[in-house]
């Protein structure tokens, strides 16, 4: 089982860096379950039934989201229909939308869970415990279980991790915007890495525009963040190999893509 | 000039892979100044005199810190008497230590400045003048200049990066402990890097034992944080060339050294 | 019904304050039911068993707590065979003591609630759900329902105290230490103080020493904060009235002794 | 030196309080300046000419503002040019209009200087120096300083008072909306209160419709915080005698009218 994960898209400029670059990177590595976060998707603040459509066009199998899961409205108009948008599981009960599906993928079933972190972050339920019921449950249904945890500390984030080693097949963080290079297999077969990184705008702040970010830090005057339209773009993701049979990490590799690490069509 | 940068020393597991591996670093690598951040050289927690000076055995010439700065109360027997010491620079007037030095490195000299953020932090001065006061007291020296953006959230060291583009001949992060894949040289020529990472215990959280800080996060319980004494270790870094000249930057470079990633002495 | 509530007791000097004037609080009011906030009464952090023993001879029937329950470690060896402790109700399944004790008060019985805010404070279950659900438990044996909500942020608190409005016969709030005067009754016949405020040192900040609470604020350098143990102390509380019938508050008086309101014995 | 000062107003409930109240108040009292809190007077987000012109006419001579401050975008076309509006003094330098306005004040004048917290806020300068410096500019002019703190945490709201001991005349907080009790005369003669309180709509949080609040709590669903437009109001104040030559405060009394406290017009 392999799955191909691209960190959260910002904005046109990372919607169009998935049109570009997810074709040829599902023709070079043939994953059997794409996933993408889409939280940042619609201008930066949540996703849109458009926007959505547009992401699974492109290639996009399953969408997480995260913290700004409910920034655009339109979200409540399709995410209790659609079967492959998962939002943070540890919102408080009664939320619209599930916090995992599971989906065919190749010839088998993967269970996909988002969850969102709490240190530095709006309060929600604790994610532990709401995390571990869930990867048990998919447990029943296959051995294939990746996890979104879309958080801001490390400690929270490694954590995590080590917390599912042995449970589930993958903890890949999100939220930060950038990547980290700390992929690897822990003991007990698990695969991760704290944040996968984002995709859209490259000379950016988390891909917002720059100058407005650098306004609010030094100024402290109010400054409205857009994403930049035009200029250079990234992609960020990450590649998991999972032994077809125990649903165990073999491999997690990073993907960059960008004007300083070009695409590699091999 | 070539700079060679050590993350966040981490108890004793951290200062034995300094030990192991800081002499081979530069016999590899040749770098012209070696600086470390200590923060948590002490047990996770601050610096003592001997940890310096036996840091300084080891080849570090220059010691960043952090919000750790004085988490050891010895630090104030001896900061004041450092040469190549450098604390965080926005600590209220009247701090003891010095928030920059400038050092010779080769035939040159070298300035290191060392912040800290204040985007989930505690409150401190205002990073963004200070560093860039200091910045321009540092041109009147020497056009290599060091920044070590001791801070949590990626999008204020983003800022400071794009803040600092041009300025200083670097600004990498330090403090999460977990090493991020966006080295890149920014437009005007200077050198980021969001985080370098850690130097300690590799199966832990942050450089502290993982059982304790999981029992923290899932049961809300007190639970004492200590380096875990035995068990596999990781070095975090990165090198940095600078054009001799202009002192902007030519290229920036991640180090990781774990059992995943032996070192290869060349 | 008649409640006194005693909000939180620092140190010796709170505790002296309630040998000195509980006895006469009760003789001046004859309370059906005393409840003490003890989460700072052993030197600020947690309390002891002889201190609760301490507290129990003075008067206190009822003893909440709150951020700080865990901070002495002594309280593991008393919490779970205690009748009159409570404990925040929503930290993780499996902590210690618990969130509700009903206990006798003249002819009835009163159910006392603790729970945790979470803006501003350490991430813990969601207060609302957790208190909704002790309180519809509370109400199966009696109609007096009493809930310490120990919170920072008022707009958190004055949420509680709506959200149970008509539902719980009083919402006094602690943590911050400083008396409110916003006492009320909400229009469904709720009793509700933002925070009854600190019994302790009064020429203080918070109940701590304001010398190392000021050198902490003005220096940022490592200040150990305790409790002084001489000069002027306050004692804070409030008084409510339950109906006998409904449990719906009567009426709810704030009670402030210290040298510049001197007590009044009637 | 007799001081009336107003909290935080909060939308057009909070207006029409001041209409109707403040000149039975003035009547009342016969103060010597009468300052308001305005950062929420614009729809609980920022302030407009157009109603600190009718706070003016209504009898306000002298305005604080808060983290709000910047809410509503008009401010800057009108805040450099006012006299009496006082911003916080601790905003990065170069922002727009002033820390700290002096003014007449029946035959004397008096300094009025407004500050930001940083506990639990966003970053900002350092209260501590930002003030003293101001204060003791003042100094040189008037022995009648006023220092509005808007702040959130106890301890630092506290630790300015004792700060300010003896060098200002009184040290009155704002930014949690819920008067404290606590009004008091610090040894070295300043007035301290810790909390004035707000000005607005009663049956509500912090002056914002409660059900949307209470949504947002309970629900973590995204809900748009609006002034309620009808139903019962609330002001909140106090008032401070400064000894005519020392500028040392005689006394402080909080105010607060409601349907629960009518307003007595002696
Ligand atoms: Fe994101
Ligand atoms: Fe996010
Ligand atoms: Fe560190
Ligand atoms: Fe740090
Ligand atoms: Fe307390
Ligand atoms: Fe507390
Ligand atoms: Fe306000
Ligand atoms: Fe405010």
């Amino acid at each position: 089982m392999r799955i191909l994960f691209i960190g959260d898209i910002v904005g046109s400029p990372g919607r169009e860096m998935v049109e570009e670059y997810l074709p040829q990177l599902k023709e070079k590595y043939s994953p059997d379950c794409t996933i993408i976060n889409g939280e940042n998707a619609a201008s930066g603040r949540g996703i849109t039934e458009k926007i959505y459509r547009q992401l699974e066009s492109a290639g996009g199998e399953v969408f997480t989201l995260g913290n700004h899961t409910w920034d655009n409205r339109e979200i409540f108009q399709f995410i209790d229909q659609s079967h492959n948008m998962v939002r943070p599981a540890n919102y408080p009960k009664g939320a619209p939308g599930k916090g995992m599906q599971i989906i065919s993928a190749g010839s088998s079933e993967i269970a996909i869970i988002n969850a969102l972190g709490r240190t530095f972050m709006n309060p929600v339920d604790d994610p532990f415990p709401v995390v571990k019921k869930l990867v048990e449950e998919a447990k029943r249904h296959t051995p294939f279980i990746f996890v979104d945890f879309h958080a801001e500390a490390t400690s929270e984030k490694q954590a995590m991790g080590w917390f599912l080693d042995g449970k589930a097949s993958a903890v890949v963080g999100t939220h930060t915007h950038v990547q980290t290079s700390d992929n690897r297999i822990l003991p007990g077969g698990t695969a991760y890495l704290s944040d996968v990184g984002m995709t859209g705008p490259y000379d950016a702040i988390l891909g917002m525009e720059k100058e407005a970010v650098l306004k609010r830090f030094t100024t402290g005057l109010p400054s409205r963040f857009e994403v930049p339209k035009t200029g250079r773009a990234i992609l960020s993701g990450c590649l998991i190999d999972l032994d077809r049979k125990s649903g165990k990490a073999v491999s997690i590799e990073r993907i960059l893509i960008n004007e300083d690490h070009p695409f590699v069509s091999n």
